[in-house]
């Protein structure tokens, strides 16, 4: 995320504005596991006004890697991830709507999650963090709410993993949320997905020290990340299309000699990327590394594998019959990891129930990522906009 | 590969029988690079009959984790990697042609490689290996062929790296080959298959020891080789559809509570695997670092990655200018690793210069890995047969 001088950002249009990240604490919860976790923090951050009978509460989900700074400016100057979509007179007008952003259970940015302190060892969980459910995620969001003095949400919005929230909000909470936009996402987690989460953990796990509490390892090896670094990088690749790779990278070399290739590795059999998208790809692996912590990855993607919303019922509609909500799909024509048939199977299931919901697949180049790329801003602000203001 | 019992072998249909392993010997090879490496070692599997005017022979080329033992039974009762497809009366009938395939330039199953030793050092070349190309891969299976007294090939074929190949082939020596079968390929890697191997390959810099002689890192840590396993889970993933993923393990459980999921990873971090997919890949993973050499599996890929006919002169078809072999070109409605437009694209430019080029999808649905499923086997068979005979 860029970062934004004051100045500059005080003259911008549709910039929301300075935001603090506030906490709110609660005893605990008791997991789907069956575990106690306790006790809990929930960083949040909330944008616009709550109205006086506060029924224009919008609660924004995020994706694997996400956080509670969804929009305006931090106190490090860091525009939000959705900033293009949330603020004044944007897809998610703050003029209009009271935003609310959370991170999430087991995440890494402020709410309990592996790096938290264990009150049990007085040292951070680290790998002895519970699993975790995409339900308990939305559990505690649903603790926030009503910490938040609201009793029914205007909707929830997220893509990817917000949009398995939007899901699961939908079906665990109907008398809370009178409607959903679920964006690039999944009632089930396939088994291509499972595959590419569980090689993803198995690359962290080849880190140098492997320790079971998790609280010192970072320091303990310059190589540790390293594992993180090729997960993320994994992930990646299956964010992006084919069209975008070809027409952001193509085949071109970042390191090349007068003829072309280098035909050899770097110094100690340390790959430098001779071509452009793997540098690209080594530089989202370290800047990630940076910022995510490798159990909060282990947890989060276990989440993910576990969401499927047929498990209980058998049939998908089944799992829908509760659902009050009026819901939106929004699926991207060239996201091959949440394709637009797992979003078709969402839409018929609510149709066979006899549910209100729309949908529409974006003629977006980006991949699964679309939702987070500035050039499919445009389309999917008209299209969220609209259907907010539809909403009763 | 199953081991077959001798008697059981013996009393089989279409089975070429017992075959040894051989090996040529030469000075060495000026590599793409420019940089000279030998002596050189080639290990090779014959079957059949060479015709006294030696008009009959037929190379194959395997794959990116292939090696030279194709067909029949070796000296431990392994079956041949594509034994389904070689014998008497089979596709490619051992009792017409004279079959030839040799462990590829780089490779760790007898053939110079990461693994085989270098003369200046008297220890393994490791990770000091040179960098090659598929063209110095073919240019290495020439001299065999060479040696063996052939001066053309009847054919040449192989699917995926091995019908790189066969591309290559055809580019390279035109006199020396009078058709080509190029099976699930590609005629320049694409952005995302670069990707791909890029992590693998950096998955494998992950293991706790990377040195730079590649020596004894094997016997120094238990955990060396799991970078390896993570390298072939990705491409494993590559390899499969999505179709059959669901078809073959779904979201089914391996380890299971009564309940339903563990939500526990194994002890100390190191995840066992709840989902069978999970199961299927680690022991995909695991059986491979007992069989395959990492050093191996950087140089062939970065091989892989070079691969680039359009480099030299821009356009595809420029490149085909020069081809005499007749083309058949055969891709899976299924692969997404190298799909259909990029055999189109092969089809498209060989149409363009006016070379002698058929083509044929088939609907199967095994993704990329197609033409080593068993199930494959008859619809290839057809194709191939006919093709051979066609040959003049």
């Amino acid at each position: 995320m860029p970062v934004i001088p004051i100045k500059e950002y005080a003259d911008s249009d549709g910039l929301y504005g300075r935001v603090q990240q506030q906490y709110a604490h609660f005893d605990g919860i008791t997991l789907e596991s069956g575990v106690f976790l306790g006790p809990l923090t929930v960083a949040y951050e909330t944008y616009g006004q709550l109205s006086p009978n506060k029924d224009n509460a919008i609660l924004v989900l995020h994706a694997l890697s996400g956080d509670a700074h969804v929009a305006g400016i931090d106190e490090n100057g860091r525009l939000g991830w959705w900033d293009a979509m949330i603020g004044p007179g944007k897809g998610i007008d703050t003029n209009r709507y009271f935003v609310i952003c959370s991170n999430c259970l087991g995440g890494c940015k402020g709410t309990t999650g592996p790096p938290s302190i264990n009150p049990e060892t007085s040292r951070p969980y680290g790998r002895q963090f519970p699993l975790i459910t995409i339900g308990d995620m939305v559990r505690v969001q649903a603790m926030l709410v009503e910490h938040l003095g609201i009793e029914r949400l205007h909707n929830v919005i997220g893509g990817s993993m917000g949009g398995m929230q939007a899901l699961e909000w939908s079906v665990r909470f109907p008398d809370k949320v009178r409607s959903a936009v679920v964006i690039a996402a999944t009632a089930r987690l396939s088994p291509q997905g499972i595959a590419f989460n569980w090689v993803g953990r198995n690359a962290i796990y080849c880190d140098p020290i492997r320790c079971s509490d998790g609280s010192d390892r970072k320091d303990a090896c310059e190589d540790t990340g390293r594992g993180l670094a090729v997960a993320r990088m994994i992930g990646h690749i299956t964010y992006l299309s084919e069209e975008t790779m070809e027409a952001k990278f193509g085949r071109k070399l970042r390191l090349k000699d007068m003829d072309g290739y280098l035909y050899s590795l770097g110094e100690n059999g340390v790959e430098r990327g001779e071509f452009e998208v793997e540098s690209y790809l080594r530089h989202q692996g370290s800047s990630f590394v940076q910022r995510f912590d490798e159990d909060s990855y282990i947890v989060i993607t276990k989440a993910i594998d576990y969401f499927d919303l047929e498990k209980e019922t058998g049939e998908l509609s089944e799992a829908f019959k509760g659902v009050q909500a009026k819901i939106l799909v929004i699926s991207f024509s060239s996201d091959w990891l949440y394709p637009t048939s797992m979003s078709m199977a969402i839409v018929r299931a609510l149709l066979k129930v006899h549910k209100d919901v729309s949908f529409i697949e974006l003629d977006l180049p980006y991949g699964h990522d679309s939702f987070l790329v500035n050039a499919g801003i445009p389309s999917m602000t008209r299209i969220v906009r609209g259907f907010l203001q539809g909403v009763r």
